[in-house]
């Protein structure tokens, strides 16, 4: 839970600029494929070695190269090699514990964002790290393992849907990081899911597992918030910055996302908003009940205990023959009937009472 | 409840641009009303076609075409294309989930607000989406569906009561804006009578249904808030932008609209400050009352136990005969007065008591 | 309590510039009082017409205009065109739930504040709109009713004290704000008073009666705060803006209202944090009485339960004729005192024990 | 407790710059210290009017007049005309109730603090104004009565300790601000070891006194924040501030009372912290106790109340002669063993089942 | 606990710039070690007197002076002396209790930082403050003790690992500043486990002990922050200063730092919200096993309490010879079985009940 901590502390002492992998421990062999495409053609295939790599960088067109692992240091190291990196933006592609952020510099923009979905059978989020960088004509994405995130917008390269295959790099980019946004929605659906069920469950039968569940839900909009907040600075200092990376047409896309990402960070304060109000109709709902069970006690009790002493009272052995002051009521006609009655007569007395009280 | 995530996912994986709509499902026609006037002359006609708007673009006047139902998509689009508008703002218009935003171009500008209703019935608000696009001459606002929101405006045009004939496009979406803006007072009247219904049930007579009352208009204020504080921005913005499409008479009726917007916040926030407050004195009112259960339970609990105690001390079997030791209280003459006035004894002591601590 | 909102929404559909009087229904004669003064001269009289009024603004010398009474809205109506007043702003002067506010323009300056009055018996606030124009040569002054709020500012004028007759309107105005300031210190000392009567209540006795006084204290804590707040961008607007309704010499003195205003938010935020403060403590004084009679409850109930129990024991009927192994001790010679003893140990046991565990 | 705003409205309708003391009544007759000095000589003595203050006016060196009382108006009025300070200046003085504050104009730079002192016995903050002037080579410094606070100042000076000497007056009035900072620490070192205290006393036995004990110490820390919070911003204005009056030399001592005042917000802030947390613990534990109280009624009450019931049972004088199905366990040979046995068998499963539970 | 106030107040009254150590007691002889290194040479001894190091401040090449011990303040004013410090920073050196801050002077950049180390035992940490000097070729470092802090960067540069041999001062200071960062990672690893631990702990079987364990690791989150929390305007300041100090390269760095910095501050906003949650969720499994306990009362009371009601009944002493009303049952032939089938009825009604309830 609190695990990724561990292995930052891994990296002290190195000196910076050292690339650490510190996610989870992978074998899989890493999935490296280029696209290379601009208005005419469209060429993709996964490459064998990195080295393949470096011979797109030279050719005209927009090469995207999409790594899937980043568990083998090697292979990140040599692309930064190639498309000249910094070493610290190498060391921050592996630490998969990297805040979301920017990097703008004069060759390329550097850009980290979280990949989140969310687990229905745990109800827990995974979060993924997913680097990019875009120069003018080239785009890399660094993913933690293989996956599908980016088949959509593959397909709408290879089918030529929508000005992407005409446009630049930083178009390319910017679908990327809407596919990316997009996808926050879908989680935030399957929360706002299990938010809707647990409220009903809170109204109908609050039991201590829903206190739990509650307490976990929350805790996880915890961490989707560090996830998703930081996303605001990023995509608006990218619509401030004024470098040749970002054309003037790709601007009114990134405040479309920027819009999103405001939505995405709206509902998870609504969110937010609405577990707390939930944990506070539980804590509610519990003092109700207590209150229920005490006033059935109550109830039972304050009737009967008066009833139980008068007849504890007669069961007394006064020797009713030494005396006649010794309980006559004993020996009268009509002794035992004139008890019952004035037993029924309590217990009116008190049922009324409480009737009174309101509290039945 | 939180069905308004589960549309936007679907949009997931389009290309931008792409309109979608993800409102609720409606097969009416769309009603397109086409409005004309300068300050000589007033024409209005529901238009069959959405090529006969185009018509009207080139004459010259104020144009407005209102436009009351958003899921034929063709419909906006067609409107789009005559009017020259983005491609995204297209896309944002019949995109109801959007966030109340503005944008603004050289050509026009683009406000999505939110149109608030109370359902008093089911005591939650709703929402509809109402976009606004005004250039130098014409006007165009949408709606999700028919209804008489814009009647007084309309009225106001034909009958040429106060400065909007004679006042430019501007003029007339201020006054658009200003309808919807006075419309949250209507809204924030109703809820506040609901806020005082229960404010009062809180005080006489507070269930457990009392709180879910104020969980849910909780709730609907948290839905409330997101609608109407984005607006802020929007009128501020407006404002404080200089383009000439917002003539300088025009601003000091903007201001009056951003009065009007922070009065609105004001009183959604005072009234979630009141709530909140009533959820304090609800639970303070739970366990004012087990405090009374309590009191009424200890009270006839440690009254009566003591003497049932001694009740069944004399009911003990002991053979009095065995031996003088064995309970001669039952042979004394003045046996019982004396145990009925002991027990007389301890139960006003402990009257007494629970008198001075304040019980009863 | 909320019947500020119906009325605002009553202006819905009007056509904005549109004055309606929303404030409580009033009959009585609208007084206007005219005073006239400069360093050497001093008239003050009621006028009988509005058009008197115009007459003064000709003159040389400062002219005040005090209206007590704004539900003839022709009087105001009347007063705004003969001092060229932008209708809108006439609308604000009527408005009675106006947000307190400044407009600055080039001809007067316009601010709308609110007079707290403090009703002891109720312990409620009631607020009543202020509005204030001032040119260069002229104050106007709006009140909803009749009252002295300003008889000392008339007499400092009348006495020739302090430099007020020697000063602009700016100097006049800057009275007239300070005199309202001040007296948000006068209801903050009424109000404090109370809320240390409550403070001690609660130390000595709370009651479920306390709760709903702190609860009401703390919602007219919220009203006054609404109403106090706004005054605090007014005077630093006001203290900014270089307009040459403003002297030089006047700023210093605005400089001292801000300083006055920030003390007056400082009380109220201080007040609130004392009464959230109470709540808690309220709260904890519930649950700390709640256990008091529990354990009251606990300990008579300890100790007489077993002893019941051992009473009703020696009550059984067990026939100690068939067998010596029924009951023997009822044959004992010292069965009784043994039993008496057994007890009394018990009951001593049990009270050492809550003494250690320090129940009382 | 909240006397302190009776007294700010008896100002109400007074001009402005009347000055009135506020502070509580004083009969005692006003020191007036004068001390004057430069490099090689230093002078101290009392004065006995303010006129003999003005003769040290016009004298070269620093001149630092200290003067302890206020009620005495017509000394600082004196004072006031000697130095050419403003009216409003003269009335914040003599105002013992003005926020801290600074005001900086050509000739001189105004400052008002608050001197706190701890009163241990009664566990209040007290707190006193200090006013400050100082202009090019005079320093003003007005207590509200006679103490000793400056006297290590004063020390300091006589023996030409540090560079106070050598320094201007700027130096001398920052050596007097730091003086008080310094003494703020001094406070909260002792409200840091009542806290301590406090929260021993929580843990090891917290009592309802405990409660009130929090509650006092969390209202002084809001008086105390109230008076310490505005100094930053008055440091930071005279950091900030282009003025001839401060040296360039002194900025960085400026800097450092800046830092003081940040660690002595940044403590008082963490007090409030450990404050806040500890009325969490202190509602925790009683709680925790009523729980404690609950189990210990409810394992006596539930293993006896059955056995009660058997003993009944068998109390009960069901004819056994008249039938074989009346009680015939009371004629068994064994049935008071066999009983007891029942009996012991029941309150063993009991036990069993509350230890299962965790109970004790 | 707050024994670090103590100590500030010892320099009441003393001139600005004196020097008061105010840490701990410490009698170990202070460590100097000086670190004399360029591209090509590298030197490091134990220094024995202060004067050794002025001789190095002349020699090319970086030259850092680590001194471990602070508690000798004629040592620290020596080096003061000899690389011409400011006499406010010699003191804000030895004065432990310093809030983390950077101050910027033409020669040398004066930071001060915190040193976090976690005490696993005591489950509080220890905060150690290390003040750093850097001009354009020396580095100074103050710690409160001896250690290894800087034992991983000291190899780095003895092996020539990474660039640092071939980096100016500043440079070296980043490598130092982000050392003591990293360690900020490890030590909110170990605070991560513990916090899991106890979370898994609050699940399982919360006991007040967890409650105590919740409130400290609470409070050192307070400490923690207002450690850590500085950091984030140091590191930002010196990467917006325009000083000739720090190189263009290092920049990249620094922003670096900040990255993790925030990400620190992050975790520990982070882990303050977890520890929150388990509070509320301590409380209401408090309030749940109150409930339960309550519960398990509430049903033995009331299924036994009338059974124990008719056993009395029928152990009343009515004389059954006097009259056919008293108590006939006792000589019914069925009378007891009667009876105790009554009784058993009466038990399984109320079972059900408290099913129906779902109260077990």
């Amino acid at each position: 839970m609190f695990s990724f901590i561990k292995k930052i502390s891994q990296k002290k002492g190195l000196p910076p600029g050292t690339p650490v992998y510190i996610g989870e421990e992978r074998t899989e062999k890493v999935k490296l494929t280029i696209i290379d495409y601009d208005g005419d053609k469209f060429e993709m295939h996964q490459a064998e070695t990195v080295e393949e790599c470096s011979h797109y960088k030279e050719k005209p067109g927009i090469t995207w190269i999409n790594v899937e692992g980043i568990h083998d240091i090697s292979i990140v190291e040599k692309l930064g090699a190639c498309f000249d990196l910094h070493p610290l933006i190498v060391e921050d592609i592996v630490n998969t514990e990297q805040r979301p952020k920017v990097d703008i510099s004069d060759d390329y923009i550097f850009i980290v964002m979280k990949v989140i979905t969310w687990d229905e059978a745990a109800k827990v989020i995974h979060v993924e790290q997913m680097s990019l960088i875009f120069g003018s004509s080239f785009v890399l994405t660094f993913q933690e393992k293989q996956g599908d995130l980016f088949s959509d917008v593959i397909n709408r390269i290879k089918n030529n849907k929508g000005k992407i295959r005409k446009s630049g790099s930083d178009y390319l980019a910017y679908t990327l990081i809407d596919n990316i946004v997009d996808n926050y929605f879908k989680v935030l659906e399957n929360i706002g899911e299990d938010v809707e069920d647990m409220e009903e469950e809170l109204l109908d039968n609050p039991t201590p597992e829903t206190l739990h569940k509650i307490h976990f839900i929350k805790r996880e909009m915890i961490f989707l918030r560090k996830s998703v907040w930081p996303l605001r600075e990023i995509v608006s200092a990218l619509e401030r910055e004024e470098t040749p990376l970002i054309k003037e047409t790709t601007i009114i896309y990134l405040k479309d996302i920027y819009d999103h990402t405001i939505q995405v960070i709206d509902i998870i304060e609504t969110y937010g908003d609405i577990i707390s109000g939930m944990l506070d109709v539980y804590l509610s709902s519990i003092s109700n009940r207590m209150n229920a069970v005490m006033k059935v006690l109550t109830i039972i009790a304050t009737i009967f205990i008066p009833l139980t002493f008068i007849a504890g009272l007669y069961g007394m052995n006064f020797n009713t023959k030494k005396s006649p002051f010794n309980m006559p009521e004993l020996n009268w006609y009509y002794g035992y009937p004139f008890v019952l009655g004035l037993m029924a007569a309590i217990g009116i007395i008190m049922l009324i009472f409480f009737k009174k009280k309101k509290w039945f």
